[in-house]
């Protein structure tokens, strides 16, 4: 599975498209000059393409398994692992005060997007360990970050999240763990987690899990719950993984796709762990977690769309099927059908990755700036990239197999797999539907404030390049209006109606957002160059194909609930 | 995987939805009176919900594979099979002359449907045999006929198409395999052929390949190709399957579903074969196959969704979540957004099974009438059915899997299968692509006629019903004569404009059509109960949030092809 990083698109977005100049204008990213921007995709890239696309496959067709408890990774694992953690990628946004890098969420995101299209299933590892990074120095006491976080950093120790049990999975609050103060700063945490990606591996010399769990006293609900940190290894006095913890892996699951990343079902039985942040309020330090995992996932879809593409591209460019309409193109990208495919799958890529850079920039600027106004536009953000970077994911892995016809649902050929390891990244780190509801509720607590804010400035820039572009500002300034006309009937339906067309909202201001940044890439294209290229015929192929569907999905949001519940549960089994 | 057969629904599209009343009435279908229909459809349930469905998983997990170059059937296959063969179900549409049933198509639709969702990787084995029969009633020498149809009716032997070589997909006319004339009546037929469904078995006393092959003196392209009866055993003067013939199964692929059924490389070494038909017009027995055999994968998508749809229901009325705004109603089916994804899932099914349904009325009451108007029509419905068919399938079984949450990604729940399986349907039998340039190149050769038939009845149907439904007749009209204006542009393009925007108009064509059979559903209910029940409530789920879809699609059909090839192969690439 051959890869070329898109390291042009990279540069580009960030330099014309998702406002990244504003990120590197701020003294807390000093350090992200072009010339380190350069540097740091440059030798990401030369990784992804050398050491870790080698990987896919070899993780589809061996998966990781339990042996004698322990879980044995993919070969080639180790050794992909390692050249990730001696790159630094797992610490580029952490804080230099532990040995990271301290460069922006944006960047973070350009790198783990190049690692997942190389490896899906390696990259999660990583990924887990960013988000674990990141909590524990918002939240954890000095002691725990000074012990943790370099060796989280190094990559010796590796970090999971535990939240999801049996009965307790979008319902967070029903779990049952449960910890106990052992009366000497740790604490015993019993019960079982399902669904932890990377609970065990053979090439970190620690595994430090971050547990949900409840302790006495707590409220019901999310109310009651606490985080704990639950090392594999308990630290010794040097600091270095000690004695065995009493916790295990139970079970590793048989999944659809995503082979080489095991997923384990953990067990705790009295396992010695330490509280992070207070007690009871475990759930807001796993939001801040939760909320950088969630641009994670958004970008591991733009990953494997991204693989997917260029996938399809190469089988495309080299099989011939009767004559096409092109002189002198037989191969099979010259059908109108097969490039409609290939031009869709390349501007949804566009929008998903603009989307997902985007919301990094927002992160990077509530980081830097602490403004109210870049964290509310990164917390509206995120739940929009998550679900419409994994649907992309999804549907261009789909267009994949497509475009390979019957070579497609031959495993051999690799293009089913991309479909089969990104199906769960509209499930995991929260269901695109639990996204939406995000969306639609708790995003939609300001009445709309954040995100009337970003469609004004959407058709702002709309109105401002009409003159070059009449038709595609139309489409695009019309469609802002209608979503601002959906944004503002939203706020005034109840929660159930909103609930009804959550999905659909959130997938039109994904739509929505994606044609902007197609707009603004084919201006900065036209003031380049001062004509018409690439960039502006993909934008045409956004704006006047795709964009259209913002009308049918806007539609089900002032459909609301009623029509949903009209039918009875008798009615569905009828 | 229980299963139950939806035989209230079968019933109801039958009685008052795809105008079966006017097959019945035909002296050729004298027959198929309610109690026949009711008997044979009982009766296929029983075998479907009782012997079939326990094998879908067994086929995933035991995959077929090759031992000493014979296929291996899953556990159980044999005897699947043989209860389908024992129920007659291979024939209920072959001709009595021969031992089969002489039904209706229809009925051999929800026959076909049933067995398919129980078990679709065994289904597809007798789908192949039955478009033999057909091709071989239509085409075959009565030498041939005696021969083969009644020991493939009685199950004895078994059928398969062999069409594609590695170099000719798509393009059937690139194929290499030779034959050459034996002077004794029979060819010697040598080449090698991929993908060839149930290219083998251990359960039937014969393998009967139907293979397109070139004669010498034919012309280049389909023009000169001819079909081919190649059975893996040659008859003997009794009629019994005798000597060995000289074909082989070089290897069975590995593929992303669809486990139980064997693909196999088919490799021919001067193979006795038997001529079918004219020297040089295999295709057009070809197509007579295919025609069929492309409702039967249509069918194969309704198969799924049900299936899936059935499968996600189950789990959802069993899982808790939350609380839920419906008193009483713990389980996740009272959540909003999952009740959307389930009331959307059963109205793409029964889209897709009305539309199904009524394709092979149009077939039925061609074969009846021999009226130039049915064949057309059947000729218009046959690629929608096909696409819409299965891109419904493939759809729902991925909704399924989001219904499930995280278990919808593990193995076991059985949710993943479903679209591991149904992926497929959208490429064989001519990839959906292909279905849609078939529907505007060949299928508009009429310029149309066909199709404004068809929009007018769908037109003047919700006229009809504008006083009780407004809202719902309005939408649907709307949508009527924006597909008759589509249409009319669409036959004004040039064919590549055409191409451009094929797979969009399939696609409206199918919405729209499933749209106005829900419409008749509703008035159907509303004139047999006086009031409005579930179908309506069904119909305004359809109409109201998923009809809207349209316009998008026919704004792609209006782009015609110069947006696509704006972006050259190196734009693509870059």
């Amino acid at each position: 599975m051959p890869y070329r990083a898109p390291l042009t698109e990279y540069r580009f977005l960030l330099d014309h498209v998702v406002g990244f100049d504003q990120v590197a204008a701020m003294p807390l990213f000093a350090d992200a000059t072009p010339d380190t921007v350069g540097a740091v995709l440059g030798e990401a890239a030369k990784m992804c393409e050398g050491v870790l696309a080698p990987l896919q496959r070899v993780g589809d067709q061996h998966p990781a398994r339990l042996e004698n408890g322990g879980v044995r990774t993919p070969p080639g694992f180790a050794d992909g692992y390692r050249a990730i953690v001696d790159g630094g990628w797992v610490s580029i946004c952490a804080s230099p005060e532990f040995g990271g890098m301290g460069l922006p969420m944006a960047l973070t995101s350009a790198v783990n997007e190049m690692i997942g299209s190389a490896c899906l299933s390696l990259q999660l590892n990583p990924l887990m360990t960013q988000g674990q990074i990141e909590a524990l120095d918002h939240h954890a006491s000095d002691a725990i970050k000074a012990l943790y976080i370099p060796k989280l950093i190094s990559g010796e120790w590796c970090g999971t999240m535990n939240l999801t049990e049996a009965q307790a999975g979008s319902d967070v609050g029903a779990l049952r763990t449960k910890a106990e103060d052992n009366g000497d700063g740790t604490y015993a945490v019993s019960g079982q987690k399902i669904y932890i990606s990377w609970g065990d591996n053979d090439f970190t010399s620690n595994v430090c899990h971050l547990v949900l769990a409840r302790l006495p006293g707590g409220g019901p609900g999310t109310k009651g719950i606490s985080l704990f940190m639950v090392p594999k290894f308990i630290p010794d006095a040097q600091g270095n993984a000690g004695l065995r913890n009493t916790l295990s892996v139970v079970s590793l699951e048989h999944k659809m796709g995503l082979h080489g990343s095991p997923t384990a079902v953990m067990q705790y039985d009295r396992a010695t762990g330490w509280l992070i942040g207070e007690a009871h309020k475990g759930m807001a330090a796993m939001f801040t977690m939760m909320n950088n995992a969630r641009l994670g996932v958004g970008v591991q879809g733009v990953s494997a769309a991204e693989g997917a593409y260029q996938h399809a591209l190469a089988y495309a460019m080299g099989r011939k099927q009767g004559q096409t309409p092109m002189p002198g193109n037989d191969a099979i990208t010259g059908h109108a059908d097969v490039r409609r495919m290939l031009a869709t799958m390349k501007a949804e890529v566009f929008s998903a990755r603009a989307l997902a850079l985007a919301c990094a920039v927002a992160i990077d600027m509530a980081r830097a700036t602490d403004a109210p106004e870049w964290h509310a536009r990164a917390a509206l953000l995120v739940p929009i990239n998550k679900a419409f970077g994994t649907d992309t994911g999804i549907a261009v892995a789909d267009m994949s197999i497509q475009v390979h016809g019957g070579m497609g649902f031959i495993e051999e050929a690799g293009a089913a797999q991309y479909l089969r390891d990104v199906r769960v990244t509209a499930i995991y780190e929260g269901t695109n539907g639990i996204q939406a509801m995000d969306l639609v509720g708790r995003k939609m607590m300001d009445n709309g404030e954040a995100a009337f804010r970003l469609i004004e400035e959407i058709q702002t820039n709309a109105h401002g390049v009409r003159a070059q572009y009449p038709n595609m500002a139309t489409a695009v300034w019309n469609a802002a209006e209608s979503l601002r006309e959906a944004t503002e009937g939203l706020v005034a339906q109840n929660m159930n109606d909103r609930f009804a067309g959550a999905v659909a909202y959130q997938r039109a201001f994904g739509r929505i957002l994606g044609s902007h940044y197609h707009l603004c890439a084919a201006m900065a294209e036209l003031g380049a160059a001062g004509v018409d290229g690439p960039r502006t015929a993909l934008a045409r192929v956004a704006i006047k194909r795709l964009l259209p569907e913002h009308a049918a999905l806007l539609a089900q949001v002032r459909e609301g609930a009623a029509g949903l519940y009209a039918l009875s549960d008798a009615d569905l089994l009828a």
